[in-house]
């Protein structure tokens, strides 16, 4: 049976012996010398939960810092699509796996992602050991042919790592999905079981052009069309209005939060603490490196405890519940059992460095996290109960990093 | 003659080798057998200026965590004022010495203080080799007889390092400092030679406090005081309007720019784009630990950058004007010549990891730096020609996390 054992780790501010077993946290107050395949000195660290990045687009780390501080027209027209029309089946995996090394490195175990040639992707997703529901994008320009081909795909498709890796229904946006497609997203997500996943209201000019076509705002256009669903992700939210939110939280929607990227590209802000008090799921997101830079959800998650404050007040989204939306609350969206460090739950885990100065003095270890910390407050990262970082070494970080390089200088030749 | 070489470094793009002599950069293309005391192989790393934070209070680091997500009022009056009330010199030497190593560790080099017992920070920035702009805090309820005593001290005070520390003038604010005081501190200033900074306009409160008293706002009342000059460097300025921006243009006032703090505590938004358009030198600070909770000057310079542009446009302060904001325009405040990699200027640096993930791929080493980077990839760091952090190691690390342990648990017990 695989099983590891956290030897005297802090845990809600008192040491303990962890077992984890089969993937799972199994006995928090475990006798020192429990019997486990692996025994692991955590005397100078403590344990919260792993992060759920619930919104990305992780090859897109190879665009990262391409293009910045540009109209987002321009910025699409010009430099990311004519890059990404090069890309090919191997950049998507040297990519994803260049976001999956740094999304360790900062605490990251599960992504939602959304982009192509989703194959690689479940490859890197399968070989480094964290979770992620990956999208299959849809969208018109597609044509009908590879719409129906990936639709089948999403059909038949047998996950390699059941619990792990599943897919997710990904139709683009109400600007680049017509009523057609969508309802046949939404059905296909329906009949398959599965989540899905797409852009809504990021953009005031995404919500006049709805305006404009169907007469109404992306929110209730979806709902008309009786795509939303408790299986949705929502990701970004940004331009809702208070009828809009109660939509979303009757319907059981997550919405996926990704301040770094709406306040990057200049598309505002997502009211997420009065989408949290309305009843929905908030969760937080990344969104892709080209657009943020980086993946890194510690950092995200105070972009989104202090926007909440500075759109509210001093008292608005503290520290332990801004964790909460980044762990706890993006398992759920997923159906996982996980973002809590519990006797059952799904062993997904950080190892802080308590000799870290940001982690002193300790208070308060959830503060000291949101607000103090960085990447380099974190010693160790678990994922179904496996060391995927050890006392801050990953397996092939040279040459991850290697092959992003190759590739790119591929990409730009 | 003090000198260090660093060999094979990348600088704007290209590998080169860099002399630097008694504290300066004196060759930027120095040959790579140059003699030199100290030769540092920067084979894999990036030269960048070091940062520059114009507004902290060091010793705050002791109050990290200790209380959070709460009024401001009730903040101060129930928490910080307390605790601060029970710290004695050892603790303000302790605290400093914990913020001064995290700002090492982060790339900073220079800091502009303002808090109490002023030579204990100065004893830990001539111990750790770093900058800094130390402000004797003065406010009217100190009293006549301390007030005197600290403007004497101020007036007779030699620097232990010159050119590397200076007291500054810093009466607290217009609400706590009267008017008398205020232009005594101005005079003394002068008189001194030394810079004056102070909190202004900070919450909206203030704003309307002084409009009550005085009959104007904070930047008018302290110009018709006589107190704004090239000399003053102003904290906040969150609630300014165009007028006053004009006002602190006109007088070459620096702007301190401080949004983790001014997000956290729910004061506001800074318009930083505005003011530095008007004509203002804007620079970065962090505030204290205890309202942001760190002194990263990175994560505050990518803060800055992107509330500028979701309060503008995408285009509102790119990455290259972000980093200056954080470095040059920062060491100009203070009449040095740094924040730059050029001969003749102050030798304060950073040495990026170029093997970080975040820097890979390097389109664009100022996109990644500002928008992507965290303190992992500092891998060393240079002040006055001198490495304070040689590939992540700063001398007594340990004994400085030891001693806030002890200082913090005396002073919570």
């Amino acid at each position: 049976m695989r099983s590891l054992l956290l030897k005297n780790v802090l845990l809600d501010g008192a040491r303990t012996n962890i077992l984890i077993e089969n993937g799972r946290f199994c006995d928090l107050h475990a006798a020192a010398d429990a019997a486990a395949e692996t025994v692991y000195d955590a005397s100078g660290e403590a344990i919260v939960p792993s992060f759920f990045n619930t919104h990305t687009h992780a090859a897109m780390t190879l665009l990262r810092g391409y293009a910045d501080d540009m109209p987002l027209f321009t910025w699409l027209n010009d430099h990311i699509w004519p890059f990404e029309a090069r890309m090919r089946p191997s950049d998507i995996y040297d990519g994803s796996r260049l976001a999956i090394l740094e999304m360790i490195r900062s605490g990251t175990t599960f992504f939602c992602d959304m982009y192509w040639m989703v194959e690689e992707t479940v490859r890197a997703v399968e070989e480094m050991g964290v979770r992620a529901a990956i999208g299959v994008s849809l969208m018109d320009r597609l044509g009908a042919e590879k719409i129906a081909r990936d639709l089948e795909f999403l059909a038949g498709w047998k996950s390699p790592a059941p619990g792990r890796i599943e897919l997710v229904v990904a139709p683009h946006a109400v600007y680049t999905v017509g009523p057609e497609l969508m309802q046949r997203c939404a059905e296909a997500a329906r009949a398959n079981g599965q989540r899905l996943t797409l852009h809504v209201s990021e953009t005031a000019q995404e919500v006049a052009d709805c305006v404009r076509t169907y007469g109404m705002s992306p929110v209730r256009w979806l709902d008309k069309l009786g795509v939303l669903g408790p299986n949705v992700i929502a990701a970004h939210c940004v331009h809702v209005d208070p009828e809009e939110m109660a939509i979303l939280a009757e319907r059981g929607v997550t919405v996926a939060h990704n301040p770094c990227s709406n306040m990057k590209l200049s598309s505002g802000i997502c009211p997420a603490a009065q989408l949290a008090a309305a009843g929905c799921n908030v969760t937080i997101g990344t969104d892709g490196a080209s657009s943020n830079n980086n993946l890194d959800m510690r950092e995200e998650m105070k972009f989104a405890a202090l926007l909440a404050k500075v759109s509210g007040s001093s008292e608005t989204l503290p520290a332990h519940e801004a964790l909460q939306w980044a762990t706890a609350n993006g398992a759920r969206a997923f159906g996982l059992d996980a973002g809590r460090i519990a006797p059952g739950a799904l062993a997904d885990a950080v190892l802080l460095d308590l000799s870290n100065e940001r982690l002193n003095p300790n208070y308060n270890l959830v503060s000291n996290w949101v607000y103090a910390a960085d990447s380099r407050a974190v010693s160790s990262v678990i994922c179904d109960g496996r060391l995927l970082m050890q006392r801050g070494r990953i397996e092939g970080e040279e040459e991850i990093i290697a092959r992003a390089r190759e590739a790119v200088a591929r990409l730009t030749a």
